[in-house]
């Protein structure tokens, strides 16, 4: 198995600071440089584990990495590898762990300097807390990673991303950045929306009347609004074409209770349960494979 | 603490069955009769604990209880409540489980023999699972349980209803039918339809690319649909205003996203974050509080 000398990560929460938790504790990484724009962050990172050694300053941190991990929001993203690109060395790769894609990969195309890489990554993996205090060792085990490399990325270069998250534990997904985030929409971006109406809808006073499904259906909800804001208007076009498939069902929901037609609504439920037992039954595939998936 | 000599539960699955396991456990009452329809649910319910004996003959069943519980899908608790009061001694107590409380209230109103009373309760308990073997104890322990006397209940039947479910542990609230049923299309019955929608509208290729969030939001999806669709059409008035409030919260969101509003996406999404954060952080209040809710 490969093992990094020097790995930095930019952005140390709760994905950053997993990273940098696994890689030490597995023994991936002899150094985890933390870079942060807050040193109490960088301190926290520190102090749980997730880094060997910390810095504010972007340009200094990444200039012995030999895999630089960028988990800064999705709305920074482009920036930072570019700021990170140009203070690399020859041989330096890039990744990120974005929760879209295609604006980030477009964004980076062509402009990096001779000799630095970048691979996009998203490892489908976290939670609804924030930041190194909420980091987890093993948050990336049997989990889905996907890595999204551009049409003239250097198939050596795809290798090695996808090396590093299965040294994570993770189960890698090739697939191309707009189908990746087509996908998303469908199985992030949108549930967050609907789990964020359904709580706003709900009278206060009645909360005392929620039980799990409630509590479950909206959980999400209670992410931060900052970093949503960014995937959502990131990923807008995506994003409304996937809200628009739920607005459709649920009319049609709506319509079979207006009908009274119990067969259709029935037969509505049943979809739902179907494809919900479906997602429950799938246990992670052996992290050695690679599959491929197409949108629709 | 008052102690039931013989409680009659007529449907024993996964609440009939945890109420039966709860009453025996905490030595509530000397006897459990398991009623229902088919002999292999009653003999898992007497297997697991749920029912110290069983009967398919309701009427046969309910001749010596001081309670009865009827804990059959709400298409059929209006029929059941009244076939069990024909045969039930005078003084008997009526209540039943179902999600839905104004039809059954009033389906029941006018309709029981002499000293026969019946009170309507919700246990804001369950789970995706249903059948006698899902029964767990202490299900209602610390949940919140409604109750919905109609406007001419003897105040001792309704208090003597609520004692009941304090003796399992839930917070009693009590409730008016129409207020009940307002509250819980929001807090239950249009969570439901938008989990189904969103398991789906997801395509199935798409669903290793799911995680705790898409797991999550869509978990009562896998619920028993024939159940979810008496719930759905028995309360259709007001699962049609819920769901019309969800529908336009989610138009607000698109608007946002269309017009590249983050301001306006920020706002929405802060709001539906303050809400789950209030309910996350509710505990339950002490069991011997009783409040009441008014429907907004």
């Amino acid at each position: 198995m490969k093992h990094w000398d020097t790995v930095a990560v930019v952005g140390v929460g709760l994905i950053g600071g997993s990273i940098g938790l696994d890689l030490l504790a597995k023994k991936l990484a002899r150094r985890v440089i933390g870079i942060g724009r807050r040193q109490t962050s960088l301190d926290a990172a520190k102090r749980v584990g997730a880094v060997t050694e910390t810095t504010l300053d972007l340009r200094a941190g990444v200039g012995d990495a030999d895999l630089i991990v960028v988990c800064t929001p999705v709305g920074r993203i482009v920036d930072d590898v570019l700021a990170a690109a140009a203070a690399a060395k020859a041989g330096t790769l890039i990744t990120d762990v974005g929760s879209t894609k295609q604006s980030i990969v477009a964004g980076v195309a062509g402009r990096l300097p001779g000799g630095v890489t970048f691979v996009g990554s998203h490892p489908i993996a976290g939670s609804e807390k924030s930041g190194p205090e909420a980091a987890l060792l093993d948050l990336f085990d049997g989990r889905t990673a996907v890595v999204t490399p551009a049409a003239d990325t250097p198939p050596q270069a795809t290798e090695a991303v996808e090396q590093f998250w299965r040294q994570l534990g993770s189960q890698v997904v090739r697939m191309t950045p707009a189908d990746h985030d087509r996908a998303l929409a469908a199985t992030s971006h949108v549930p967050h929306i609907v789990a964020s109406a359904l709580a706003a809808v709900t009278p206060e006073e009645w909360l005392t009347l929620t039980a799990g499904g409630w509590l479950d259906t909206t959980r999400v909800a209670a992410a931060d609004g900052e970093l949503w804001v960014q995937i959502l208007t990131d990923n807008r076009r995506e994003v409304l074409t996937g809200l628009a498939n739920v607005e459709r069902r649920l009319a049609a929901v709506r319509q079979a209770l207006e009908n009274c037609d119990s067969n259709e609504l029935e037969t509505l439920l049943a979809e739902g349960r179907t494809r919900r037992e479906a997602a429950g039954k799938l246990r992670p595939r052996t992290s050695s494979n690679s599959s491929t998936i197409k949108g629709t």
